[in-house]
């Protein structure tokens, strides 16, 4: 290394972990970007000590909902402010929220409203999926092959929710879109008339309490949609990814793909790991206070917790993202009362906040000998950046690569409680959860953005848009 | 047996075979229905030997089209008479085709329009199957109730077929009627959407040859829609009959919901067994001829063979039946062009002739040894009587039984062609088959209406409709 | 039929229940067989009314262990007389044991013995099958052949015991034979290396209540031990049977092998649907009174209970039997102490009485919904007759079968108690639970031994030697 | 990096490929280990430009037979010299051979044995698999734990061959050990007897051709005895590892189980991708030349090869090594006749030559878009120097790694013949595949063994021994 090449950041006595490689160095930064590893660096113009520490990829959330507009008046807690401050004080560096198309309106329109909502507001870095809810031919031949050139390389399509899903035909049009154009399709699967037949007969029934949202939508309900999904994809010969994924029925029709050579793709999250369906069963409040836990596919139960562990170990998840979902509890249009008078579960918005737990609940299992920690990297790091298109850039700890680096207390113990989130929503379902590991200070291109735990105060809106590249899978 | 019953048949000698026994014994007949089993029954009014033949209960076709109205200017060829007339010269002594509703009609206009088509016509016993292609809320509410309690117990439903296919929803509201009033529900089980859009793509390349029917339904459109009813049953905790199974992607799910302890019956026909997709690009005709094998879901290839062959022996089919689907080759509305001036294969109406040969091109695996007499019996008679509420009356030889035999020559070695066949249709698509064992002299209700294998002439509408009982699945 | 024919008993209206039949009619019966069914059968030297009552074939217990020598002073509680008085008690017509060859001994001089020990003391009829425990050359090429040919159609292999168990290579040499004469293979599946090697653990720490033997022989070792056996039966091409299958590991790898068209034909029995591996750790008698519900395999868990009910309803098995091992529990050689001083579960003398218990055990499953009238025929009496070689004598109420008979009160409630059994055991496993449903009135070629379930006192010795045809699989 | 920190090696622009990353970079060597990676580092004393060719982590070859005693006076043509040669021509930077148990010798001794075979002669690093043939208390005990201390932490047995095989309770006692003291097992998986009994009936019938030895190891030999070894492992509650897997039956047991949770480790080889059957059938040299393909598991057939490939890419198989078997063809004792003076295919010795090829023929799979770059690194580097203990100095280019570095030509195609190769054997069974990519150019600590293709000739024993760590699984 030239004596001119200044460094203006070395992180010293790295204990540095990416998907495959663990080793010990000093990490020097120059630009935002990690320009060399090695022993015995020159001076930086910053120094950190990480000794003690694990050195990791900053994570990336693959799956996340930030300020994205509702219907009927629901609007989310959390915007690009709060809900990036509240990723990288959760060791995550890079967020992938949601533009979301409504049906009738231009998919573009929805690209552009959400620029305007994230620029000014990020605080780390980001990328765009689209949610395709009206595939129009504008949209399938002018504007998605567009938006793939222009960077928006993954796509969210939904089985179930009236204003979202697609119908079998749609579905198969838009997968051949990204086929030809080397999108991703990201499949939420439910099968919406199981869903909206069984609700109708529970309600009917004056079923209607929070914990009847679980019955509402049973295990084969995402099954099927599973197993039609993974049909289209193998007609179409196109791999998808199927999101957040409850347990083992699903599982069992995932791993049966990928045994026949499909490319099928899946991803879970924390609250299939940590909550059951006892939890919105929760009797505080009056019996509303279930509705915390409400989201879909709904948590199941012990048996399925544990094969989604094991599912995470063993290969057939990719992708492990917090899907968060940003609504408050105590608000009129919140999950205790879903913007109803009278509360029924089929009126709660659906899904739970975790951007911040997201890395801490998963390294648990780290610390518990259920994972190692190259999977953890490869879980929320390294492979949603590869398959959404943001790798080398994001990722891993490698010359070239941005200097978007966690350090990591292995050891500390924390008790999850929401004082001490960041996010702007006022609840956690994890509330006193205790785990072991606690990313301590965070790195953004460079620059550090939470110190021992500590958020420093960078001015909103110094994250930037990442065009997305091809997927690989 | 006192000296005062007169026996107005007794058949003597008889190799008895049931769906579980063999016995060697005279069969008494009084009234149209079998009253005594024994060594040296009494003189009978008609004695009939038959030492050297199989006495096998008649035939129960649990899935045949007769004379059913057409969209678009279609006709089936075999009206009641002839239909019946080529199924008791095929061996099979009861047919249950089907009463269609059309959308936006009656359930009981349909039922009551295809008495009249029945009535005068049938030369054997008959009972109706219920086609619901509209399940509006007087249907479901009323109509169905109603005539499950006049004999109509079993219905079809349609996942495919734009004239016919039910949504989701309406298949769980069909199916929870059915659970509600004990009837079953037998499933066409293709995904519409995917066939439409291979369909679209193939036309709009020009692939439009009766082969590339074939290629629009491929086996995952099968398989997938197998487990979506699969999964619609599971939830409505009802068991179902999948229709027509032709291969081992659909079979790997039936086998599996059975092994979970579901109630999922399946059918397959003999064009699974005999055809394959190289028979829908026959090159004859102007490379038409392939149209005489097309039908959905379509033949696939010899390992699917095979894989049916195998599913008949283990158990996983009930039901063996013919979808015996009556369309002239050479007609202008006929599966030559489809009622088109331009051929295309989607314009080809679906199914192929088979009422007369079914039971012989099954019994030519019993004479090869790849199943058991005990399961030809189970497949072909027992099972369907079973299923479809008949039993007792039909599907075996025991006392109290209708006196609907068959004396059945296991050796006898014939040639299929449609010359010599009992139907109205101009083909047969198993032209040319060499078989071993043929029906050679059969009974309904004691009279004889098949002798040595010539049909007798028997008065048109000696038939009868069967109230059908309660499913026993 | 003729004046002369006089019939020695007339069953009246009786409801006749065969594997795929029910019918009301009487039953004629002449010189110990079946001659007429009908209605208004002549007037009969005996006559039975039937009314209210099922009429069954009688049961076929396909595998229980009477007066069988046994190694270091052991000794069966039941000899042939009070074994088969106890079988014919509990609606059971045929038995077949096991003439069991010692190592180093002729397999000739096994059934010799054997003979002598059934001559003289059996009520009802008796096959034998033969246990194959030291298959030399001249076993495999002469004495084997030789008793097929004598009607000794089925041998039992062990791949467990130290005295019974076989080589992979003698299995192979086994089947070779069985593949070339047309006999069948019966297979105790478990690994004995794995029961070996857990039992020194266990004993090694201590560990030797009676609980500890469920320990030593988990479920992987009788799946591998299946496997296994599948695999040899496929590389020799020929059938086997799976005797006393536990759970859903073994069920798993002979569904697998069904699936893939091998003849696999399972047996379970009635301690895998009643008893669990808590039953071995009951506390009374100082701890030792679990031992006497150690047999081998152990029983598992309520999950596989429930799994070997579905099993028996899918069509996994084919045979219910009773695997009557008639050990005292308080005998100084018994069950309690095994022959030792001190107890170890490892001196246990393996398996547990039900010869009389087994068709109410499990036609409590009838009347709970289970399983049909028909299943609990086939799996009892219609499939163990067929795959012993034993039909059409036995299996089937049908002209020309033997009249062993069954006169079965559906609705009897009975709580089984060893004080009301007919064995020579001390105890049963099934002390103080209800069944409904109950044998009543038993018949053995037309004599009736049992009426109203009062044994009759027919002479010891009536009971007749069976030679076995080829079996049907 | 300090000025005074001299760089011994700087390979300039690579295009460095790891198990899971991707950069663009110089790297430093300093004292034969990797001690910068970065842009634009200091000259050092040798600069190696890598422009336009990948620098990848040299392979790892986990299973190969080098100067092995053989029974029966067979040798092997290839010694530590022209072995460890061949490898590096081939991109191979460290191979683990094994030091063999004889039955009824020591351990140790084998171990001291190899390692005078091997030192002086290896041109680079190595490790020892033990192979343990004879498991006596004092092998159990106090060699292998001693020995496992020592740093040889890997063994192999053998379910097959008489001077090989172990017992079940041999494998379960090894495995024990392997789990008290973190070994790892690796397991020959073919069943003993059935080949013993399939073999003895092909010769008594003359059949004695090389191709029959494909008939006595049917795929089902190598499902028993994979199911049975998952099985132990199960029971043991430790990982082992199943080598050279040849196809779809044995990867569906080892799929099954990794699903259920288990650690169930697979490798495969050259042979199950690029041989079938038909190699041993091939006419040449009167009939023998197919035995130039004989190894065992035998190859099947292409449905098997694409199984294989299959099971490469969706991660069933951790591990792809040669199992270089370096017998020569025209020998006395080599594999055309097997030192007997007649031909018979069970004197053939088993295994192929392959520790050149091995890469190359992998290689191509990524150059035909099978496989990624990463997953080539995974199996053929990365995770068998995991796996084995050799973890970070092997099996990845990072800081601190030993500078292990093969520069790789993707592009170049190569026409494979054995006069091209380095082995010491006379034949390849690959001659005249065309292959797209090699490697040019090898470091082995840093020093150029390989340039351009070249071999230079360096010292032989400059190859070091291994110490191996605990097996990471």
């Amino acid at each position: 290394m030239p004596a001119d090449n200044n460094l203006d950041l070395v992180i010293r006595n790295a204990d540095v972990v990416t998907a495959s490689d663990r080793f010990q160095c000093d990490i020097g930064v120059r630009d935002g970007r990690i320009v060399a590893l090695g022993h015995g660096l020159p001076q930086g113009n910053r120094e950190v000590d990480a000794t003690g520490l694990l050195a990791l990829p900053g994570g990336v959330d693959g799956h996340c909902h930030l300020d994205q507009p509702m219907p009927d008046g629901m609007r989310m807690a959390d915007d690009f402010f709060t809900g990036t401050r509240a990723a990288v004080c959760g060791g995550t560096t890079t967020v992938i929220p949601f533009a979301a198309q409504e049906k009738g309106a231009s998919l573009k329109a929805a690209v552009a409203d959400y620029h305007r909502r994230a620029e000014g507001r990020a605080v780390i870095d980001y990328a765009f999926h689209l949610i395709v809810a009206d595939p129009t031919p504008t949209v399938l031949q002018d504007e998605l092959p567009s938006l793939i050139r222009k960077g928006y390389t993954s796509f969210k399509v939904y089985m179930t929710y009236d204003d979202l899903k697609l119908s079998d035909r749609e579905m198969l049009e838009v997968l051949d879109v990204a086929r030809e154009h080397k999108a991703l399709v990201m499949v939420h699967a439910e099968n919406s008339d199981c869903i909206s037949w069984l609700t109708d007969k529970l309600t009917g029934e004056g079923r209607i309490a929070p914990r009847f949202h679980g019955l509402a939508r049973p295990a084969p309900v995402e099954r099927e949609a599973t197993h039609r999904a993974i049909t289209f994809a193998e007609l179409v010969d196109v791999p998808i990814l199927i999101v957040h994924v409850s347990g083992k029925e699903a599982i069992e029709q995932i791993r049966w793909a990928q045994g026949r050579g499909l490319k099928i793709l899946a991803e879970t999250c924390p609250q299939y790991l940590y909550l059951t369906a006892d939890d919105m069963g929760l009797p505080g409040d009056d019996g509303y206070e279930g509705a915390k836990c409400v989201c879909s596919p709904p948590p199941r139960d012990p048996e399925n917790q544990a094969a989604v562990w094991r599912a995470l170990v063993n290969g057939v998840f990719s992708v492990f993202s917090s899907d968060h979902a940003p609504f408050n509890y105590d608000d009129p249009e919140g999950k205790k009362l879903g913007g109803s008078t009278e509360h029924s579960f089929d009126h709660i918005p659906n899904g739970v906040p975790g951007i911040e737990t997201r890395l801490p609940l998963l390294f648990d299992g780290v610390a518990q000998g259920k994972l190692s920690l190259h999977q953890f990297v490869e879980l929320t790091s390294y492979r949603p950046a590869k398959i959404y298109g943001l790798y080398p850039r994001k990722g891993t700890i490698a010359v070239g690569a941005d200097a978007d680096i966690v350090l990591w207390d292995p050891a500390r113990k924390v008790r999850i409680t929401n004082s001490a989130l960041h996010h702007a929503v006022d609840y956690t379902p994890y509330e006193g959860i205790d785990v072991t590991g606690w990313p301590v200070t965070c790195f953004s291109r460079g620059d550090m953005l939470v110190r021992d735990g500590e958020y420093l105060e960078p001015a909103a809106g110094r994250g930037r848009f990442l065009e997305a590249g091809q997927p690989e899978v």
